[in-house]
């Protein structure tokens, strides 16, 4: 299950840059090269965001060591939402700056909010039933933490879409942060303890 | 060889986004991706079955312990067909509700109609003479249950093929109904016993 | 090495896909899907040769059980040359039966010389100095024989590229038996022996 | 971290074909093929790289045993800079010879010096606190040789890159050269020793 994720992430994360175009000869290549801003733009936040989910989907599959056929579902339907992404950074490159921005950048934050609820589903399940597909000796209190960091994903992508109806470019910020929000492990201070870093490949 | 096949199924899943167009500035954003409703239904019937197809290999894959030549061009025959639906996806979606969709929608599950007839085909070979590349303590049971429900799928997607002459819509969904079925392990009753659910990954 | 080799053969064979066009709304769809026949060749043969190389590639490396950094360089040029069939596989599909199609045939066989230049080049290094990168136990005679059927290779698909002057359907079938000539293992014989097919995964 | 690793060099190295398009009917086929001359040296240069990166990044992941979320996040960003190679290549193929020729050396060169910093960064980072990511019985004369080699890698992209004011051609092949450098390992003397040869895989 994992080296098809992984295959579905690394593919994802590298078809995101057929979206940059390459410009044509119509006038000086640097100042082409600049206008295309969004597109970098667009290009930087959805690799960071995938980046994170995929360390979010490894960092869970330390934990998860079991899988039944309803988790197959959770992690294809997670898989569904990572893998429109290049689609819906597509749509905001193109029409940030144009009339359609604000549809653009709803849709846009719309794909974060399903995979927030997918990983808070495929979380769960896996926890669920005194954590039956977890390792059979979880640390208990990261299980706790995760399902804590994860409770504010639905909540957060939502209160972005409603941003947009007020600013485009606050609800791209909040979308913003809360990538990084994600890519801080839930047990951060206890990370410092020597035994727990070396959490060995 | 799953690790080819994983990476085939991962691809050929995250391809599928390419087909689906960012729209450009003609009118309204919301209107034009509304109007785009054919490319994200064909989208998500597509992810659905490949899911389901990645799915089912895999299941395959925890009862086949051994492989030979003849094997790998089995295995071979399958990703073919399954490397040909984003092909047909694009199609389907490109000619719903325009004078071509009747071929379209043949085509379409023609190439279902081949993936069932190829799993049909690797299953078989695999499970006989007495499942000669199958774990020796595989359970027959199971063997024999997954072998009863393959055999619905080549009849069922020709079914599918000929009700496209009289309706469309019927035809799709008998793709989409029996992408359910496919999706429902073969041996779902015994699955709650909790010795069997535990199918450590 | 091999998750890298197997990731670069999986997408390879998958972006072939995307050679085949839809079809507009012109004429009948039908008539246009058939008129595409060149492409559905192209993929197919492009298809079964990738497949084939995968297969001559995995068979190697069960043999083939250390690397070093020529080995590393080596592997590299054989995925190069796996690289570029998407691109010969276009060329061809766009230019049979038309006035370049001596050129496009030409180059289609010379992209598979280069794969069995490369090929010999990885065996031969494998297996020099005493076979310094073969498996302990290896089987001497299996090694003789992939060898000597490796041989063939270049020579063969110079020919084929040199009948392209003379006939192209000449060449084009010579590449199509060629694929099946390396589909077949090197000691197709003693594979009936039980002990030998169960090369266990 | 490896899997997913080895999935985007796989994805980014074949997606490089992509840029070589396939010649219209215009004129006679070979002269169009001959013109595209940009388009192959770019797909060449690039596929080396990227190979030879990858051949970097699995050497130094013989060294490094522990991984830990700062090494996750350093990962991501040489998966970043690697990502971004099939843009800069084809911008490259598309504009030498062109008046962009040389905003397009200095793009080209700049995604190379991004690639050089990240391998520095995660590199040190792994080596840092006394090997604390390193493998236990880690030969400590390796890791300061890649240390050392590793270091000529930023400054030479930069002046890849200030070369470009005075000579496209110049800036080109110090790329080029510099590619060769880091094919070679850091302590090449010591590898035909026959007990380092066989790093078994």
């Amino acid at each position: 299950m994992e080296a098809f994720s992984d295959g579905v992430f690394a593919v994802a994360i590298t078809l995101l840059v057929l979206e940059i175009k390459v410009p044509g000869y119509d006038t000086d290549l640097a100042t082409q090269l600049l206008r295309q801003w969004p597109s970098y733009l667009a290009f930087c936040i959805s690799f960071a965001f995938i980046g994170i989910m995929w360390m979010n989907h490894h960092r869970l599959f330390t934990h998860i060591k079991k899988s039944d056929d309803m988790m197959l579902i959770f992690n294809l339907a997670l898989m569904f939402s990572v893998c429109i992404i290049p689609f819906t950074t597509a749509l905001l490159a193109a029409h940030i700056g144009h009339p359609g921005a604000r549809t653009a950048v709803i849709v846009y934050d719309a794909s974060y909010l399903l995979i927030a609820v997918f990983f808070n589903l495929l979380w769960r399940y896996a926890a669920s039933r005194n954590g039956h597909l977890l390792a059979a000796d979880v640390n208990r209190e990261s299980v706790e933490k995760i399902t804590q960091q994860y409770n504010y994903g639905p909540l957060a992508y939502a209160i972005a879409i409603a941003l947009a109806w007020v600013s485009i470019t606050a609800s791209l910020l909040i979308n913003l942060v809360l990538a990084f929000f994600f890519a801080i492990p839930p047990h951060y201070a206890s990370r410092t303890v020597p035994a727990r870093r070396s959490n060995s490949r």
